[in-house]
């Protein structure tokens, strides 16, 4: 059977340490659990915390690039894909997730919820309060709001027993 | 020298009648003033009246489809533009456009707001609060918020005077 | 009624004085029909010449740029199309355009004609001979191979009548 | 370090046995080096013939997908890539493929070998003679013609010791 993908959205650059702190568990708990974890590919921010979280657990990670090369991509990313088609990746992202995980970032983040949701994909947001954003999806349970890395692997386990 | 070209976002089938009023006037202002107007490309919703305010009033209107066909483009559509690539097709939308206009929709007009700022891009949103969303880029002029069609032309020209 | 839109594709920086000179010529004759002329936006090679061509005899052009910014686009283009998607834009270049027009060039064009027949787009090969590639399609009549630029007018007339 | 990414690229439904069977071994024969293979992740033809002998040998196997779906993907691709951008996602194929193998196939694989040869990639044509198409890329070593999976194997092993 098909191992499930989870896609991991977050800030690049300007994450904090704590919000990477979490990415990196996340990673971690998602590779112990026998999933893929997908993310942006580059090494810095969420992307690459979580991508070393699941390496550190023996996890797959795949990389959806913006760029035509390696050379930003994160070494813990097994699987780099390279797009070569910039920001036109984020939709590539949120199609090939089987569910995605956002955790805080700025516009970038933003644009990958708003195509998941647009696309059908159901959104667990980490610690990353949206106010009454897409508050529709929100009452339909599509997207829901938690508290800690433990509570996405909940989620995702209810979504998909 | 090459004319302006202008995005207009907004919802799709959606959209409500008096939003659709709204694009309907945009269009035409954006046509009388020579810019070129660029949406999404179908048949219905902002896409629709905005190209048919263009249109008549003489303008010219560019159609960014995610389709590999016209048959869902508007008939007010000058050149329609044939992505295949769906949503990814977002990304094009706003990278062509001078500066983006956002009207009320959902999920997709949020994820071109959201790229549009990433990429550099000036958003103005026309009678489409967005609370504290992207609250950096509203104090810092990036992103601004007007009533009135006739005011969004307005902020274009103090723009690229 | 929606214009024509027709493709023009060949070499870039590499082409010859002489492919040129007849790029420029196609662009005029596609330009005096009313038809809009698309092609790779760049201004160098067949790009810049087709559409030299065509809006010195008040025609339209588009420019669908493998960029993300006009930095490269011919001055001959009217509306340039930033994709940001590097190569990847040849499948739209081919899905926009109603016919496709090939003169001389090397893997890009190749690419596109490539894509043109996989997609059921009529390609007109202007004295760019390629023996039996793709035969199947030349043996069909969806491929054909001309010399000067008045026939390339005529075949499309043919295709649209 | 990171895994060679191997991109397998041939016929679809049109494929002859002979040459899915072919497909078949080279799957098997990449897996066997630890390889990635790389397809374009449908379940016909040389896609579905190479993923299988790679994963019958213990292989892993990455699809890139035209879908935004996985209804087509063959059972045997582990990571299957949604591109929902048809065959713009040629593209993505070549960028993402550390080197180019083509088996027979029609204007679908031709445009792929283009398009390789146009980013710098090499390929390695496996009994599919192309004549004089690309001599450049012939003469210079870009692009080799053999005869048998094996001799894949060797050309790669030359080209990334």
């Amino acid at each position: 059977m098909k191992k499930l993908i989870v896609g991991v959205m977050g800030g690049g650059e300007g994450a904090s340490p704590q919000v990477c702190e979490t990415a990196y568990k996340l990673g971690g708990l998602i590779a112990q659990e026998g999933w893929v974890l997908l993310n942006g590919g580059w090494g810095v921010g969420v992307m690459e915390a979580s991508a070393r979280g699941a390496k550190e657990h023996n996890g797959l990670t795949v990389g959806i690039l913006p760029d035509r090369h390696t050379d930003l991509a994160s070494s813990y990313i097994d699987i780099p894909i390279l797009t070569g088609m910039g920001d036109g990746r984020n939709y590539i992202n949120i199609l090939t997730s089987d569910v995605v995980v956002a955790l805080p970032g700025r516009s970038g983040t933003i644009s990958e919820i708003a195509l998941a949701l647009k696309n059908g994909k159901n959104v667990i947001l980490l610690d990353f309060p949206l106010g009454d954003l897409f508050v529709e999806y929100q009452k339909a349970g599509i997207m829901v709001l938690v508290k800690k890395p433990e509570e996405v692997i909940e989620q995702i386990k209810k979504l998909f027993s």
